[in-house]
């Protein structure tokens, strides 16, 4: 008999495993580990309810791919059992090299290196684990395999890696109202030229789920709150670290995160993997915890502000940061917390963010016409994403204590 | 200018915050911890959306308080503006005395020691640090107060914590479907002879409430895999304990958790409390992942398992588990795992488990008939709730190692 | 190429038509003409959003099935294709009998025939003009097909009608939140035997969907303000019966509802059910205004009153009707409003009304064990569903006009 | 005692009724007369659950203006108990003017005449008919009133109206995902010199409902489909006109509607207004049922055509239509159906559609900016509102017979 599982989704429904390629990895450790490392990092400080996990967000984008495979296949587009397998477990493992924190401290914690690399990686030492079980599914995850949708489903401008996690986020935060949208959209997809595409009447799904995932950004994930909060975050370890470099003992937390501090020297071999994958969201907040109690005043500040959610000030604009307004906060908090100069630049700092809302240089979204033809989406008459929205906008922020 | 903030929740939609005291409560460091204490402890094993915090629990009951007390004044009920701030304090405060996985280790951590009573000890320590201002809190809390619906509103059949957990439990787990009907309740609620009441009309919504909590119970709370894996923290921590009476140093974890296995006699005083405020989910999970490597075979094979979710085998039953399945587990497990008789009693137990849908001589649920009297729930004619179902229902479980 | 159509259902999400037999039965006039039958009749009189039609219903209905059958196929239950499309017409169809105002005012308005009478001989009529191709689903519908459990899909404790409606009514009522649960029934549902029965773990589901069916019969269907429109809609055709007697040229519509009231003998043939097929909710409307204006006092009061929403007072009691009560409020009304005897039946009038959670002694819900054995629901320990409940609810009441 | 009532609505949960003068409204047939008015005309075509009626959004306008106005009220707004009741009045009667299937037939069957001029005229009506006790609503309603903002909230960019619709028609046709949305506008809505604004981070939410609109008004209310629908409807009352016109009996109703046809002079005075308040969407619906039969084929083939959706074909561009294809489908007409020549113009027109989806130089949105200075939307930079989106969208349609 054909084991099956359900697991409920707040989100999906209910969410159907029935291959057991599919049970080994969920079962595995390092996929358990996703349990521990939230989606969206800080942004449950603005926003109580985001604390979903990076493996909730996996099952999810595995949900959704098992829908669009479903759909290409009745509009009969060729999917052997073989590839369907294969593109649902690359899905389920495209977010595997996510560290602590996801976004928050890529190449922070593990010092330069990007969770995609970390991901296939990860894949590949699994890959060994299951006898080559993998193979298909890493050549779909890098882009090698020729058919170039099954690549295009796991990472596009319409993958279902978005689409799980901008329904998934605003479902969370309670921001949006995107949930059902993703849907339709699903119904659309098609593939012509070895190319996914939507068809013609799916222009408004299309649309909408590009200006959510705007909205998405600079009401969530590029919050004032949130981003100061993370740059709060990143701003410790920096700290920690130097006082790690001066091999200060009270500074250990005793997990394998001492390792990435001290010894890590970028290279990745499968031990410093298998390190890797015993980090989580718990020993850097261990970390901020026991940090609160240590003698030096930046980190132990930072950590039990950063816990209490006594957050520095962020202000977000669309013109840089003037260089009075930067002189001005730091003579401020210099005087008024007696720090160095060193000191100061952990409480007082610039930086900038981008988002671009659809980028046509890009991979870009083909739409199917009625008559067969493939339009680029902002080529379309009437259009909302129109070449000036595909510029990337970007603002500057300063943060500095409260007073 | 009066400050407010509004905080976004799935579930309720708006939270309005608006009051120095209330805003001073959530700022408090000791309620900032709530974010770090998952809801649900254990759950989000079976349902991987149950990830969400007390905070989050205490953000909604004080939203569902909001609205209750507005239901009551627009049908008359007398509530000064002190009795309303004292009653919003007081549901905010309810959960501040829950440790780290709530009610799975509840006595566990602190020993023989309830929540509610941790509770309005550190609600006096804050009214210290208040100067007394959340005094009529406090007495609405212990029902000292003359008012005893506003005490019903907090602690009671129909009071907002349940009303706010099990919305927002079924909300998280995707089990339910129960958010809407406790708009239905609030609307039916009134007061008469200083109690809680509601209106006969709002019988239907009434029983849906009992019968989702009921649902709750057996579905989720009690699921035999979320039961199983709590029993199995409970066997760790107990475990712990067993390894800091014999002093090995490799047990410590620097963390407060410490002294509550060390040092802690059963008497709470400022000092106990304060090192309590620092304990929350995150010293426990850090001691899982500590202990995974820890040569004690118990305490490190429980540990990983835990983390990895490799749980053991639990079966649900109605009659009490008979003493020869527990001897044949024993004995398997024995030999399977060459562990010692001691050893044993942590792989392979037994336990049972309570719930009653509605306790009719527990204080209980008035509805106000159409000629204004009152009639307690179950003797209400075709009332689904009858004394049959006011029994407890009782369930015996045994877990032991899958083969 | 495969014609494929998809429709919006608020409740559903997508529902997909993609078989020709299916568009030649949607596409039909005698199909279309759901979409001008109210499904919930009075409803929205208390209820605004209850306006939706038997048209969208049948969609909903078809589209669990098609889930359904999904489901079934998935664990390896045996249903040719035939047999799917056959199912899937069946469902679609089994409304199709319905006259206007549905249950209303059925068996008065073609009098004495209840409407699955009515479904069955128009689908005979559709097989006819579609040369047979309905044969497989009427056989279905009628129970005389060998696999019994495709017929109970369409007809039976858990069938898709009843799935549909609940959910849909409470969507569209907005008294409840029972959409989801059917989801995971669907999900439980199995063949053994040749019966449908559910799985152990669909348990509290199944609970839930009688619990819910059990509210919506008393706080939607059978509320007593609904229930006294309705009354009063058939007091109305009761009325205009007498008058049409009369061979009155005032109350003739220029309707085919004409002929039902003046010449239709009780005997069903082709001819009669075309006329059938004719009618609709708009009909009696229009009838109800133009007899808003006739001459009978009795007549035009009604309607006009119905029209308008002015309703007579209803009292729901769970004990007989007094004869007091009832003699005080004809003595009432006969003065105020100078009615004669037989005029007075029409404002003042009495009834009764049932509803039944679960009936033991019909076809009953089979619960699959574990273990693989079959038990009837309340046969099950702790089974909400006990002996008790299972008896039917009988409630009186009398309406009589406001003073 | 304070009559109260409370209405379930599925799209903002409860509303409550609390005012002897709202429930005068309520309760009036001219009110009630809305039951019976389809909010979105001939949209069920497409969208078979858009059956909600003019009534239900009264209702939920009326129930956001109590939203707005509290919001407003806890930010210092003034506004009195009697500016209160009239602006909540005043909602509740904006769309009284709308006559069978509103915007389709509008200014068809009181040809050239607007429903906000009958709306006016039938609270005039109501207005002698309560003893003047809507006057203040009145004035607020035609802008006279010197509380500019609370016109704003019934007629302007952001009003109640718009809010309901959008919200309402999404929830009802499942297109959208809109509903969540106003709560946050409403929030943030506040009121600076007199005019109505929204706070500045209200951006997104403002930017969001008006791609809502913008994706409403194409995919729905001008979808082709819909469109053709209502345009076959306003043939048909085209046609019937003519053969009015030539005293035909058989085109005769027996309902107000004759007089709209064969007496109406273009003059509103109370006579006439009180025989509209007679119309409603049964009176057309009755009409297409009776013309079915009618000898002209013209009147009967397209009655019978809209009635059993049998729509011709719709195409919709954004270039006018060719003079060579309108010729070439009239020729092709011709031949097929043998119509002459005017009876052809019934079966093959053309026409266009416009749509804005922000007017600059209409009444604007203003942005209340975080220091207190006002901003026009589309001026804030990176707006996705820009001066290109509010220029109108003109798109060209064909109407003909499918082959």
């Amino acid at each position: 008999m054909i084991q099956r599982k359900i697991i409920n989704d707040p989100v999906h429904g209910f969410i159907t495993i029935n291959h057991p390629l599919l049970f080994k990895i969920i079962d595995h450790p390092y996929f358990q580990r996703l349990r521990r490392i939230r989606q969206m990092a800080m942004a449950s400080l603005v926003y109580p309810g985001a604390v979903h996990t990076r493996l909730h967000h996996a099952l999810g984008a595995y949900h959704l791919m098992c829908c669009a495979v479903n759909e290409l296949k009745n509009k009969n587009v060729e999917i052997s059992a073989d590839e369907e397998l294969a593109v649902k477990c690359a899905i389920l493992l495209h977010d595997i090299g996510h560290g602590p924190f996801s976004h928050a401290l890529e190449h922070i914690v593990v010092k330069g290196v990007y969770h995609e690399q970390l991901s296939l990686k990860i894949m590949q030492l699994l890959n060994n684990e299951f006898n080559g079980e993998l193979q298909l599914a890493i050549d779909i995850f890098t882009g090698k395999y020729h058919k170039h949708f099954l690549h295009q489903l796991i990472s596009g401008q319409l993958d279902m890696d978005r689409m799980d996690y901008l329904s998934r986020d605003s479902f969370f935060t309670g921001v949006s109202e995107g949930v059902i949208g993703y849907d339709r959209i699903l119904k659309m997809l098609s593939v012509s030229n070895n190319q996914l595409v939507v068809e013609e009447k799916g222009l408004y799904s299309v649309e909408k789920f590009l200006i959510a995932r705007r909205q998405m950004y600079w009401q969530v994930y590029l919050h004032k709150t949130v981003l100061c909060g993370e740059k709060m975050l990143v701003n410790i370890l920096k700290r920690a670290k130097e006082i790690f470099d001066l091999n200060d003992k009270n500074i250990v937390l005793n997990s394998p995160l001492d390792y990435f501090f001290m010894e890590f020297d970028g290279k990745i071999n499968d031990e410093v993997l298998k390190l890797f994958c015993l980090l989580d969201d718990t020993d850097i907040e261990f970390g901020l915890k026991k940090w609160s109690n240590h003698p030096d005043k930046v980190l132990s500040t930072l950590s039990r502000n950063v816990l209490n959610r006594i957050l520095l000030k962020c202000k977000l604009e669309s013109e840089p940061i003037s260089e009075q307004l930067i002189q001005s906060k730091i003579e401020k908090t210099k005087e008024r917390f007696s720090l160095s100069g060193n000191e100061i630049s952990y409480f007082v700092f610039t930086g900038e963010t981008t988002n671009t809302i659809y980028n046509v240089n890009d991979e870009n979204i083909l739409m199917q016409m009625k008559d067969g033809s493939l339009k680029e989406l902002s080529a379309l008459e009437n259009s909302l994403i129109h070449q000036t929205l595909s510029a990337p906008v970007k603002k500057f922020y300063i943060c500095y204590p409260k007073n």
